[in-house]
């Protein structure tokens, strides 16, 4: 099956379909809602008698959900409404579902407001990170409270929007186990970062932080929350959409990976500095796998440095030890195998829901230099 | 009504129940749950792949949930065993307000983590605050989202015991509810400790911020989780309660707040530090209310300062206001409206789960220099 060609040009999605007009329509209608999803809070706050934390809360929300791409909130929507297609959702079933979409991008964002904090990154969403934003927040433990009120805030939504939904608790309980599977990503990175010597960067450790940290989360949960919404609560359709969708969600990762080095900044919208964070990346657990000892020696020295040539010479490594061709087999495989899965899917699921989601991963191989 | 009598020997608490060694021997039953809580959370690891994380997550409990007083979980559990006394509570029963007790121990822990962190406060329960334990914690962000894990680690725990029950959904509610508040508490008591002109110290902003970081979570809800266990919905019930503990919660806070500065440090087992660390105090508050211009300007300067010249200061002004005898009064004339609010209780509340209480905070008038 020749799968390049199948990526530029998939045939299960009609190209009305898998134009970028259709999600920049959606993009459109779905960023119309945040003043809503903003005035929510601000409207519960004038009942209550702390009319100042409720207006703090709308900063918060203002300045760190901005930006953003918001391809997990938009993938609620587009999953549900090809979910419920045969039910004919209402325009307040659609809306619904953009809610619950802008719910997922406060996870995210909760999420993203975290690791930035622990990580100590510069920049998010081509804005300076939220603990650092410094006229506004004073230290870092101020930040961390504002991504707990982010996270808090999505229950006081879902219980606004959908408390009498016979979804609603299913619902609860996904956010729930998907925030304590992201801290516990969380935990295994900082540990596997902290460990200088990089014994601990295995491709067994790499994969459960990538799932961890953002597989649940960025793709099972997406299609999870549509399945709930369109009614599907059987257990065994959940979980062949779960096996697939986390597949993806590593592929989704080594390319992001791989993007980070080989990117074009241009194209990707920032410059990477995966190697001066000491991250454990598929490049640095592949170079891990493959290096000699001398080599081995001088990842140790060099990675996680800022150093602009020890980072020079880290990248070198990776082209000596030819990662970009082993990326390259390994996308067409990845991409091959997700394909085959993909049309193996019984239990009603449309295999364009999940050809949607690979597609847009894939799109992104045009950004490799 | 001569209410310091009553405070001595309340007579609707029987000698038996009024009794610490009750309260011992409930201690020591609650406390045996607790490797069970551990052991839950280890075990849903084994059929995880992160059993590093859960590892991680056993001694971030067994540091932080330890050495605490554990007053607002056995007060789930001995407001439970009177509210359900006439439904005869099974073992099993008790067992489940054990752990329901267990689970608000863990939000209060996770907010106390999260405000040591903001705070930078140095010592919690006999040890250096979590972001302190430096062989552990490598910074702030580590510790906070550790905080974050102690608070979704509350929802797997109600997920594993309580799915089936028909509070589950309230309770999950009452959780997000007060975790959203405490933080909005968080948010007021920051920006208000961040005015140096303290302007911001009055009065209506003291009580905003009590109700938000304490009383809800300290007073309110070991009573609302005991009612639900015991099968009471009903509204007008929850809002009775509600409004006399809250009440409660300040009266708790001021207390809390006279004994930082005037309790004895032998007996509560810590000294002071809330004029060094500038909080919104029940003291400064009034002092602010009362000063004249010139100490007015010399709290100004005194106020939130480390240097003990400063904080001595700041005592003095306390004690030319009066604010000893001042204190006496608002005491006496609290718990007299407390007495009579809790006898006009209707709605079947047996009077007693309110005295019981009042006794606990009244009883603290002890520990007074």
């Amino acid at each position: 099956m020749d799968c390049n060609h199948l990526a530029r040009q998939v045939p299960w999605v009609s190209p009305s379909e898998q134009s970028p007009n259709l999600d920049k329509t959606d993009l459109l209608e779905f960023n119309k809602v945040f003043p809503d999803i903003v005035r929510d809070f601000t409207d519960t706050g004038r009942h209550l008698d702390v009319p100042r934390a409720t207006k703090w809360f709308a900063k918060v929300l203002q300045y760190n959900m901005t930006g953003g791409k918001r391809n997990r909130g938009l993938a609620v929507l587009q999953s549900y409404r090809l979910l419920a297609k045969n039910q004919k959702p209402s325009r307040e079933d659609l809306h619904l579902a953009t809610i619950m979409g802008w719910c997922l991008e406060m996870l995210h964002t909760s999420l993203l407001m975290t690791q930035d904090t622990v990580e100590q990154a510069d920049t998010r969403r081509g804005k300076p990170c939220w603990y650092l934003a410094s006229d506004l927040v004073s230290n870092a433990g101020v930040a961390l409270n504002d991504a707990s009120f982010v996270e808090t805030g999505i229950y006081q939504l879902l219980k606004m929007h959908f408390k009498d939904k016979p979804y609603y608790v299913d619902v609860l309980e996904l956010f729930h186990d998907v925030s304590h599977k992201a801290i516990m990503g969380q935990v295994m990175d900082t540990e596997t970062r902290a460990d200088k010597s990089l014994q601990q960067f295995t491709m067994e450790r790499y994969k459960i932080i990538t799932k961890y940290r953002t597989a649940y989360h960025t793709f099972q949960m997406p299609v999870s929350l549509a399945l709930y919404m369109a009614g599907v609560r059987d257990e065994e359709t959940h979980r062949q959409a779960k096996t697939i969708l986390m597949e993806m969600g590593q592929f989704y990762q080594v390319l992001a990976d791989y993007l980070n080095c080989y990117g074009d900044p241009e194209l990707t919208g920032r410059v990477g500095t995966d190697v001066e964070d000491g991250k454990c990346t598929w490049l640095s657990v592949v170079t891990i796998q493959r290096a000699s000892e001398p080599q081995l020696q001088l990842l140790q020295e060099c990675y996680g440095s800022k150093h602009p040539e020890n980072v020079a010479k880290v990248k070198q490594l990776y082209n000596i030890l030819g990662l970009p061709s082993t990326y390259k087999t390994y996308e067409e495989q990845t991409y091959a195998l997700l394909c085959t899965q993909i049309q193996q899917i019984t239990r009603g699921l449309p295999h364009k829901l999940f050809f949607n989601f690979l597609q847009k991963v894939y799109a992104k191989d045009a950004y490799i230099l």
